[in-house]
């Protein structure tokens, strides 16, 4: 046969929108959790800061089903499979990351928050903005993987989650600094294995915290309340307590990452404490839809 | 005399924190007025986009006199002034833009927003973001010079004011896209006049222009609403009305910026009707400080 195969789902593919976005890692510094009878009114109250390494979704509709790969594997992530299925789209979705997996520094809910913004424009959804962060911050809740990374990493910055849930129930202020940020990971911790533990204590520790950061939006009170948070929440490894020590004996702050085995710091902290960190910094500006090439040109600049 | 004269004003100067802010220009492609007894809750409900043509605010606190320049020259901006006053710090405050002036680009909304966001990061006034954002807004709404762009400046992208008022009273959302937008400016339109009049006329097709978008967050919906608006505004010079219309015999789809005598399209509608517009895109992050020169090392990723 030399005809062309025009029913070849691959070939139909081939001119179907795609569209990528960009979503910052959000590392939590300390949280109390807030259930609720609707997902998008569960939340978590709290701080952290997002980052500017984080996940790039790239969606491509399809009429096939629906292929998930994250760093070009196959991958199987509840919260994307469920946001595509909230905008009735079905999709290839590429996702690449250089961020650690469970570690603490919302791969889940970026990979959502992402896949949303992306499947929207990709497939003319028609959502507002506030609209995808819902969908997503459902989604990442109904799966136990996030309370509130993805308001978090829709804001970017160092966002404060005032009040916890999706836009339209809660709210977010933020502080207004651009940190470097350097971080290590000594392997992941199971958010919904926390979270299905007795958080009473910890949700104790959490507001306590977040009145500290509410009445000085700084980052030193940041820092602070967050390492007063690790050690009241019980959830301190050796290794992350030894790194947290250390870079406090260097004259420096760290904290752990609210959930995984992971510590980080402002500044030089990790690196005056002799440890090798990942290095980035505060994300500029939180999830966004990438332009067409057409406007990714240089000589349109971002003063 | 060959002692050092430590009490210099400039020689002291020196040694202060500088700190820098940048802040997107803002086109309102439609609005409607919402007076209120506090001027954080007075406001305007809209849309517009962000420009990443914006202004660059460069604070440094001062024991002396404050002085304002823009492009270099001396400057007076009630908004600024009031930014400071609020926040108490007396600075040299220098901004720069490439954009027109008193033009419907938001540059007094943008100098007061950066104002507040530099001058809290270099006199260390500990405020958070909302905090900031709300100073700016009573500053503009007091002045006169604007009712809704320092929230949408805040914000970026392209934003739905969907209430009004400072952050703890209105409500933003978005349309979730990343054009690049063109802009031709025939000359200046004084907000005060215009808000001064009768705004019962320019509101009631505001309130309509929102129901339109609010049901329907798309560009094209935003573009076509917008142009609508400006018909039943009255507010149309000839050289704007004429812009509006080649750029729809081109094809394309535009609107005026309220308020100045400037016309806007998305994509290439002006330079398709033959006009020599200015281009920049929608601004990807909203107001933001600048990082330190130790973090804008290019070699740490934003990806």
């Amino acid at each position: 046969m030399t005809t062309v195969n025009q029913g070849d789902p691959l070939r139909a593919d081939m001119n179907r929108p795609r569209e990528t976005a960009v979503v910052p890692g959000h590392i939590t510094g300390f949280f109390s959790a807030h259930p609720a009878a609707r997902a998008a009114a569960v939340g978590s109250r709290g701080a952290g800061v997002t980052l500017s390494t984080g996940v790039t979704v790239t969606v491509s509709p399809t009429d096939a089903a629906t292929v998930l790969t994250l760093n070009d594997e196959s991958v199987a992530i509840g919260a994307v499979t469920d946001v595509l299925d909230a905008l009735g789209v079905r999709a290839r979705v590429a996702m690449a990351t250089d961020l650690p997996v469970g570690a603490g520094f919302g791969v889940s809910g970026a990979a959502a928050l992402g896949t949303a913004i992306a499947a929207n424009a990709a497939a003319d959804c028609g959502r507002s903005e506030n609209e995808l962060v819902r969908i997503a911050h459902e989604a990442d809740v109904e799966c136990g993987t996030g309370l509130g990374d993805v308001v978090a990493q829709a804001r970017g910055g160092v966002p404060i989650r005032v009040e916890p849930g999706a836009p339209g129930y809660g709210s977010l202020d933020g502080i207004p600094a651009s940190p470097r940020v350097e971080y290590v990971s000594f392997g992941p911790l199971s958010t919904a294995d926390v979270l299905a533990g007795d958080t009473d204590r910890l949700s104790a520790a959490g507001v306590h915290a977040l009145d500290r950061v509410t009445d000085d939006p700084r980052l030193e009170t940041f820092m602070s309340a967050s390492r007063a948070f690790a050690e009241r929440a019980d959830l301190l490894a050796p290794s992350v307590e030894a790194a947290i020590d250390a870079v406090s004996a260097a004259g420096g702050s760290a904290a752990m990452a609210m959930l995984g085995q992971t510590v980080f710091a402002l500044e030089t902290g990790l690196s005056d404490a002799g440890y090798d960190p990942d290095v980035c910094r505060a994300h500029p500006s939180g999830a966004r839809l990438l332009p067409d090439d057409s406007i990714t040109d240089e000589s349109i600049p971002v003063r």
